[in-house]
């Protein structure tokens, strides 16, 4: 008799913490494609970018999950990064075949992936080579309506299982606000050179001190027809492959020019 | 009677804190060079990454500087790159000429730079357009001895006021843990290929519930000479040109070869 093959281990994370529907939505899409551990910060961790948890301890719980066939799930008190880190060192003890972040409740593209929780768990998977991809709705309410991204999600995420992902490198998927027959398909494309113009909002407090709350506008100049905004904007799924390499390689050679030796 | 040439203006931050050792070397090697601000974290912001405080309320507030000639400094209860847009939006009311933040304790080389918020708020700065440095000392200790870095900082910084830097790129400048006259020289270098093989110290709390400390030892199997591991095992300070298009541009074509339409 031969045996069955085994199922591939897959990580489930997310920054919008473990109660979120996003990442209920995801642990349910990889239900038919392997074996799902959750791993996720036990409340919110937004715009925590890649932040570790260095100076303070870290504390985890294996709780139940609303949702049948799930192996394990555990909630931590740190930063989506530190939830990949826990996962593999400390849960697991071994890399999952597959780690996948999100559904993130708003969006990841453009310059937002440096701002990320959901995606720097991503790109912590990929430090670590295991294939990983972040998926993000442009829809920032808890309630949104996640059903129309389950094939896109699906159809991603068995490729990546069968082909791997070039080395170095993590996707960065992002669903326009559109139910799922509305959606034309999908974009392979670069980050959009886009960036926030902040404000703060100031305020005072019944007490009489000044706090601020950050606010802004995303600013896009960058009309580029092979970028994610433009993809997204036009009806389409965006892909993009993102690395952890920050060496701006091209500008090497202007800088070997200067006095710097 | 010719107008005196305007003096630029400097904006100082780090992850350190206000108090470190590492940011008031900092702001005492730019004296020379223009106007300095300071805006900075009213405590340590190590490992933040590239977070920002979008979920709670961000304080301020101006203080004296134990350094004279420092045109303003102000604490923030913010992370780095919170620190660079209170800044800019907030505090100035307009774009610095320069922004260095450091000197950090500690080496933010290699896949440091992900985790680092000393990086992070130069990658900040070049979202902004501002050019923008971030240093650091392989020396974590609070004691640490920066005096051989000041002529390079000073060197490097001179000439980003003069010639600026390359669109959307700033400078991970690192200093080997040498006195001044043992440094060789400077190396424009790319980003080493390590990563940090993650443990979590378990310990059991007086009341009996358990945490974990992350620890960790860096590895590095990218043995290239072009890299900043290797400029600073080999006594170089390194420099390297760092982007925030974190697109892997050459997988794109990769992947418009996978099912992916």
């Amino acid at each position: 008799m031969s045996e069955q093959p085994k199922q591939p281990l897959i990580l489930v994370t997310n920054d919008d913490g473990i109660e979120a529907k996003g990442i209920r939505h995801l642990a349910n899409c990889m239900l038919p494609l392997g074996r799902v551990i959750i791993v996720a910060p036990d409340r919110g961790q937004s715009g925590m970018g890649h932040a570790v948890t260095i100076n303070d301890v870290l504390k985890m719980e294996e709780r139940s999950f609303p949702l049948a066939g799930i192996e394990q799930a555990w909630q931590t008190t740190g930063t989506p990064v530190d939830c990949v880190k826990l996962a593999i060192y400390e849960i697991l003890g071994q890399k999952p075949d597959l780690l996948v972040s999100g559904v993130n409740h708003g969006s990841n593209a453009s310059i937002n992936v440096i701002y990320s929780g959901t995606m720097s768990a991503a790109v912590e998977g990929a430090v670590e080579g295991i294939p990983s991809i972040g998926f993000s709705l442009l829809d920032h309410s808890a309630q949104a309506d996640f059903s129309g991204t389950s094939s896109f999600i699906q159809r991603i995420a068995a490729q990546v299982l069968d082909r791997g992902l070039p080395d170095g490198t993590c996707l960065n998927v992002n669903f326009p606000k559109l139910l799922g027959d509305k959606i034309k398909g999908m974009k392979v494309c670069r980050q959009s050179a886009g960036h926030w113009d902040d404000a703060f909002d100031k305020r005072t407090s019944p007490g009489g001190s000044t706090y601020y709350w950050m606010t802004g506008n995303f600013k896009n100049p960058d009309q580029g027809e092979d970028t994610d905004e433009w993809a997204l904007r036009n009806g389409f799924v965006s892909i993009v492959p993102t690395q952890f390499d920050l060496t701006a390689h091209h500008a090497i050679s202007t800088l070997n020019q200067w006095d710097l030796k």
